[in-house]
């Protein structure tokens, strides 16, 4: 262990002005860690190809780095990885968490502007602060679940920022991920009296249960794809809470935001990439898995070129996935 | 204990015309238990209103009078029902169940004519065998769960048939109940390589696992409510096996067959019954709360006479309900 | 199927003397379902040999009998079994419930004389009433889980009676079995403010929770191992409730009950039997395997012939069992 | 929270001598945290006391400053008591970690001098290279499950060292906590070949379940209570992996290491300390809060002052009961 050379985190404290006074109260400074590889302090005129690695729900940038007894931190996987011969980068680390447990890398009425903060603001100043090619070719976009979600749709939105994708376990097919948890939704908003009172019985709860993670998950889901600024806390749910009723209004907005809709009219975006890689683990406990395979398929039928791997596990602890995709990326990058 | 007078149990063979060769290959010939109350051998004029009650999914009227060492049989329930003052009724406890675990009492090219056998064949030959008062007054229909469901069904169906209707947590709202588990039926029946191998898989294995009856479920559904002749095993899946895409085609008619849907042209069936009762437990595990509440809301709006309970509990163990529902049917039915 | 020669089951009722006026409150008339085989009836001079199977926890011989989907009643099993070649015998299912779940079939002061009205009471009825083979190399003794203890046990304590025993997945070696559950007992009838007040909140729970049984089957061991007149309901328990501390003393009386110590006094009743017979799943909750394994080496080194068979499955639904065993049975009783 | 003073957190690379190739290969060098209060930096010529904060299972000092989404890390925690008028202190956070799990933080021939590198290295470490006020009446030791066991064990050890004491749900009574686990020890080495080959197979594995680690905690208790270099490892297990057999001699040397028993002989350790902590969960998993009473209760009958609180919850999540007990330490020792 000791012969591996390892890089630098740098924690850096980024005010941002997009999220300045956002909708859910979060905070708009935010810690932003940095992975610098080895050489970067070794040779002061190299310039490093980038990565943005976005975290999961409930997850953000720093917590990529926490350490545990079996899974190494994401910098010392990045480490381990470039000794074994893989290209240096950098990876950005963003924290896009909010209240209701994530942002979805999105703008949103009812969270904030997590787009423009991720696109708008951190690549420029990543670009300003450090020696990266700061150029889309050399620039990639990755993350696992909704982090996997995130770098789909922000490599299918902004290819001109970005020039590689890679997705794990990636929010896909919302028809199977996310609909069989709106009656849970709607039983368990129901019985707290309202989203108000069932958010702040959440909060104030000093164990969070996995019922209540089930739930929160569907109202972040909400806050992302159908924010209303006339709704309470500015949420339009996927279920009526008077009558219980599904409704098929709120559902098809969230479909729009489904990366197998976005595809249609993006698949320009993915056909310009280095690299588009998904997987997904073959007993993924939210179906994730049909998901992948389809938005597979259809990049097969658009001519796409593309990578998909199936593993023989579930959603969680999939952190050792990063080392399958971060030496593919670096590579495509050119690193 | 001892003073509660005991009606009797005649279990008939049946054979049925309408069974004969069915597409599922399950036999012909049915053990139909008959309960006659107290009073049946002793006043031999007497004629009785007559309930029948439907099991729920891979359940057959047999199984209502399993012993169990904290719940009573069925038979003994009614008898302590009337040793309180309850109406004397005869209860038929049809068996209608598959090789996929059900029939919802509905007819189908899958399964067999379990609609016709049950309201075509057993209520004349009952009320050609036994002293029953033959008229739709008073005769009941009700049952838990896949009986719940077809109590409502063929009430609403049938109301020249039966007069009162009672469904305990009854399938209902097929958007909340079944939709959840398609994707756990896709990926079931890919990893085993199609519906045929899943399901001869199943049939052998000593014991039968909860994720495998929640796939075996989602199959009875699709040969009671989406059959085709032309597909394996005779049965549309609402997901394609090749794809695992959700299928929208066989999706509405499965939708076809959700009670909320059939009220809308059955309105009045339920209007003419004595008795419309409908429960469930506000925690049920398949949602079915929802749905008893829209059907209930529904029948205020058309305004249809009915009676809706809810319990604080879920879908497993609500036997004890019958308690509630069997002394009002006799009353309606008025025995 | 019509081709098998059905068998007959007589429902019998039966007065008991030994369990009049018990301690737990429980009747003392007893339904007691009776098998005769097909050619009992045909052949009405002949006589058969007698298997009497013991029913588990809160099981008793009715419910041997219940219908279920997939796994045919002791009678089928056994008129199967004969259609294919198998002895005939004579069946006889006895009721040992108590309030309590369960007697082990034992005698104790805090639930009732199961023993003496398994032993003493049933036997020679069964034997006057029934064409028996009424002696003791035709007469057997079997069950599953507290029903293989019971075989178990008292097959030792009677070689006089029974010639022949089968255990599945039978109660063995305690300190594996129960002791694990004496902090939970110990915390539930904390938590309930004692034994009582635990047992009648149970009692009129319209479900019984999983926890609740575990619970409840720590206090029917109690009640059978450890009774105490003197103590509340007659039971000492393996836990003091007021400090909570494990008892080693009232263990120690329940490890004179494991059959692994019975043994070490009653090798010679093993050593005459005709079949010996016990097996278990690998995977057991309850790790009876350990308990069957250490008992078949323990035979093995007195030099007592047995039959020792491992399924590779755990505790529930092994009813399929009894199609190994009640062949082997009735091959021992020479039927 | 702008207002909030933040102390500083410095990761320091220790050597150990101690565990200079160590019998389980763990790494001698480790990385232990040292939070400083905010004056430290301030007041460059004030002392501090210290608590030595001990992590549970699976756990090292880093991860108490894991980055979470609703449980603030052990510096911020810190922070924030400090804010609302708590004392300063400086917090060490040692890592014990080994290839089992855990150390217990006792010395032990199959894993490793864990008590030697805690109470012989590191507090006279710390106290040379932090401004610490390096007496035991102003130095704490605390933790959590196997922390809280570490924090009982040494303060009843070791009293010249450490003049408080907080245990939080700590392992106690042994009989209740870990003797249900040796049945599912003895059949998962059983079903693996033996502890070896499911050492290496749990090693490989890219996803540790959850019956996994409570073999594995199994394994680390033997290795740390009843090591033997003559065994498999150098560990002795509590059962016979041949023959399946609790081995009562290796269990007498485990409960040695019960707090219940080595406080019968160290009483006097834990009357001379300006503070005894102990709190529980009532739902422990584990059954612990059975331990922690009979702890406080012999504590009360010797006559020994102490803190003993229980709450509503179980074993987990449960960080921030460090807000309950890191002022009443901070108070005792004076700060």
């Amino acid at each position: 262990m000791s012969a591996v050379r390892a890089g630098q985190v740098v924690r850096e404290r980024f005010e941002s002005a997009a999220l300045k006074d956002n909708a859910a109260g979060d905070p708009a400074v935010r810690t932003v860690p940095i992975y610098l590889p080895p050489s970067y302090a070794e040779q002061p005129a190299r310039r490093f190809p980038v990565c943005y690695v976005l975290s999961g729900f409930t997850g953000r940038g720093t917590m990529l780095l926490n350490d545990a007894p079996w899974s190494p931190p994401l910098d010392r996987r990045m480490d381990l990885l470039i000794a074994r011969g893989g290209g240096e980068m950098i990876l950005v680390l963003p924290d896009c968490l909010t209240r209701y447990g994530g942002s979805q890398y999105l703008d949103s009425t009812a969270t904030g502007r997590y787009e423009e903060h991720l696109v708008g603001e951190l690549v420029p100043w990543v670009d300003r602060r450090y020696r990266t090619q700061a150029e889309r070719d050399h620039r990639a976009i990755a993350g696992k679940s909704s982090g996997g979600y995130g770098a789909l749709i922000q490599g299918m939105r902004h290819p001109d920022v970005f020039g590689a994708v890679a997705s794990h376990s990636g929010d896909l097919y919302f028809d199977y991920c996310y609909r069989a948890d709106v009656p849970k939704l709607c039983s368990a908003l129901q019985r707290a009296g309202g989203l108000k009172p069932w958010l702040e019985a959440f909060e104030v709860a000093l164990q969070k249960k996995h019922d209540d993670l089930t739930v929160l998950n569907m109202i972040a889901m909400a806050a992302c794809y159908s924010p209303n600024p006339g709704a309470p806390l500015g949420i339009d749910l996927p279920c009526d809470l008077e009558s219980g009723a599904f409704r098929d209004d709120v559902w098809r907005r969230w479909l729009a935001w489904d990366p197998l809709q976005v595809l249609e009219t993006r698949a320009d975006a993915l056909r310009s990439m280095r690299l588009v890689y998904l997987d997904c683990g073959i007993r993924d406990e939210w179906h994730l898995h049909h998901g992948a395979r389809f938005f597979s398929r259809r990049l097969h039928q658009l001519g796409i070129d593309h990578e998909h791997q199936e593993f023989d596990d579930g959603h969680r602890d999939v952190g050792y996935r990063y080392d399958v995709s971060l030496p593919k990326i670096a590579a495509a990058l050119g690193a």
